[in-house]
């Protein structure tokens, strides 16, 4: 426990530069300096919100029941045990550990909740298992508050990524022309594009209020991102007015682009977008007058990108029987001069291989002291702001925060913390 | 075109209603009402964003070049040739459409984007190709510009969605245990993901800018995003310190769930998260005797939920044979009064069956008359705010509003949009 202390009345950061003017705020890549969330969260969707924000500068206190949440040994795991999940998610956070199944420790969070000052009263959840930390119940405390509430389906049904992905129709489309069985997306991307849209829907009620002086209550199901998302490609519409389109492996739908292997086993990503791709990657691959006779053969117009999905078969043919008989490097130094888009296919054991050569080029990835998991790189914010990028900060231990939140943040004496241990309502 | 006329120095919204009072706004879904924002973009993640933001009450004016950006002849397509690809990811907003190779019409752009009044100066682009749009060069003329970019590499290289899933090792973790190549996301995620960080991020900068009347300058690379989703989740750090993990089919990694077909052909996603979840999904199918007998046996306590992820092939095996032998009506029966978590897998087919009855249930979809497309279900903003939601709106024409937005938003006289459209500089 840092020996830090804070008054109740400032909302300053995590780094204890609490008072500092707004229009003072040194770093640009914290545009969120001052702002106060409560997280009450567990697995993707609601952490990656609250990672998100305490990227960009607020201070996110991310509470959680004696013991921890349900993720708090979720895999990915260290040696040592600790969750790589947990740790991944909860960068840059306070962490504060209360027995949520008493009164006395509800109301501890409901007091976090409505305060925090002008920029506080702001809380994320995932869960709407405490009728007193309801949008409508707190909201008598605190008329400006904005709560920001994930549900599974609209109706409030639990639902998570991977049933969510089979409601939605991806896993259908997902893999091998041949398979037979739905495929799951292994990324939570439903999690992770709830996560942002939480983000979104909290600046965006958090900036009416600035305007305002409301506040807002902000409810987002993952299902609905999942439907919006799919609508929003014309998935939803394709069914609805044409012919659903069937599996087609790693093809693109609608242009031309799929994978080839080399022949030395490797395997590339080519995606044709124009004109220009097309006839550098005829160029590269020494096919432009092939590809010119079979059109003037078929009579059809390569040029033209329908034709191109169209005959994909043929051209992904021609183009694979080139990449197999050459080498990784070959394909590489021929693509390489075009104006192609292109990506070699990666692992992970891949990006970190050779002391992570490839991540280590890459600023958004810096050395971060993970206590329980050791020193790795690990990811910063994807948010470039004015030049500057948010580095990885660790994450806390469950609950490393809790005595330092009550006192600072909520004013609570040296003994009354010790009477709330004595309860157990805080760790003992 | 529209007969409407909007006085170049107010920030109303696309139905008309200027002038409305920020705080009397009244509509709670719309919080964003008054803000006005220039998308200078194609694809997936910057009309996302700009989408996104028109849902929750921005004025978005989508700029094109003549004829259209890239992605408006994308598939999938209406039968009538209309990308749904286009229609469904511009929705709500406003679009020009202007000669962007001509200087005088990269300058009209320029004086939109740093026009809009207090709450305008803001823009998105996917493109660094024009260098008289670049912020530094309209920060001149605008020093509290809010100027938003998406990159595909952080040093500014292309990169697409497809490209980038092969660089970042989810494509090798994807598909059948016994597959040997890398299996494409059908869902183009990390546009996804990338379109809602742009959206956090425009948010967050504006908030700044509202605060401090400071501009910035957000700038976000889609490999970024992928590389720290991928490390927050775990994914590095677990290849950087232990070992990478392995195709996994559709198991989710580190807990119990998995996909099972019934006897009548149809597939199920079955997640356990909890260990109420796993005791009523064996009272639900009767193995509760057989998998205590098992756990005897083997010496191994199966309510331990490492234990049950590392035996999952022996008790997927027991539960497989239970769905085999039943109907989807009867396993529905079983499992639908029990606390278990699962779906059945449904292709976009399936979705839009019988009148599209699954969707019609959600509020999120309502119908929508989309020139070019007809009517059908489209989703809404996901975003609930106050228990108000967004609806969907139709999309423009490309250069629908381009006449409206010269004359209402830059002053232009009826002689010089005239003279524009004789130029060649707008469509005449």
């Amino acid at each position: 426990m840092s020996g830090r202390t804070r008054n109740a009345t400032t909302t300053g950061r995590p780094d204890g530069s609490a008072r500092r003017s707004e229009a003072a705020s040194l770093d640009a890549s914290q545009p969120l300096h001052g702002m106060r969330i409560i997280e009450l969260s567990s697995y993707v969707a609601s952490p990656l919100s609250g990672m998100t924000l305490a990227q960009l500068g607020a201070d996110v206190i991310r509470v959680e029941p004696l013991g921890g949440a349900q993720d708090r040994t979720r895999w990915p795991r260290a040696r040592s045990g600790t969750s790589l999940l947990w740790s991944g998610m909860n960068k840059g956070k306070r962490a504060v550990e209360v027995d949520l199944a008493s009164k006395r420790g509800r109301d501890l969070v409901a007091d976090l909740i409505v305060g925090g000052g002008p920029r506080g009263g702001i809380v994320i959840s995932n869960s709407e298992r405490y009728p007193d930390l309801t949008y409508e119940v707190l909201r008598i405390r605190r008329p400006d508050l904005v709560h920001v509430q994930l549900t599974g389906r609209r109706d409030g049904a639990t639902a998570v990524d991977y049933t969510v992905q089979a409601t939605t129709g991806f896993a259908w489309l997902t893999g091998a022309q041949d398979s037979t069985q739905p495929v799951n997306n292994v990324l939570p991307a439903w999690d992770v594009a709830a996560g942002l849209y939480l983000t979104a829907g909290l600046l965006a009620a958090e900036r009416h209020r600035l305007l305002t002086g409301e506040g807002q209550q902000v409810r987002i199901a993952l299902e609905d991102v999942a439907i919006a998302i799919a609508g929003s490609l014309g998935y939803l519409a394709e069914a609805q007015l044409t012919t659903p389109r069937r599996r087609d492996g790693n093809h693109l739908y609608g242009t031309f682009g799929r994978d080839f292997g080399t022949a030395d086993g490797e395997r590339l990503m080519i995606v044709v977008l124009t004109l220009r791709h097309w006839r550098d990657l005829l160029a590269a691959t020494g096919l432009t007058g092939a590809v010119s006779a079979l059109g003037t053969a078929l009579g059809v117009d390569f040029d033209d990108d329908d034709e191109r999905y169209r005959h994909r078969a043929v051209l992904g043919g021609l183009l694979a029987e080139w990449f197999g008989r050459h080498t990784f490097a070959e394909a590489e130094a021929a693509l390489s001069p075009a104006r192609v888009l292109w990506s070699r296919y990666r692992t992970f054991a891949d990006l970190v291989a050779d002391g992570a050569g490839t991540l280590r080029s890459n600023p958004l990835l810096r050395e971060l002291d993970q206590p329980g998991v050791g020193t790795h790189l690990a990811p910063g914010s994807p948010v470039v702001m004015d030049g500057r990028q948010s580095p990885p900060k660790a994450s806390p231990q469950v609950g490393q925060h809790t005595e330092e939140v009550l006192r600072a943040e909520l004013g609570l004496s040296e003994a009354e913390v010790r009477e709330l241990r004595g309860l157990g309502v805080i760790r003992r």
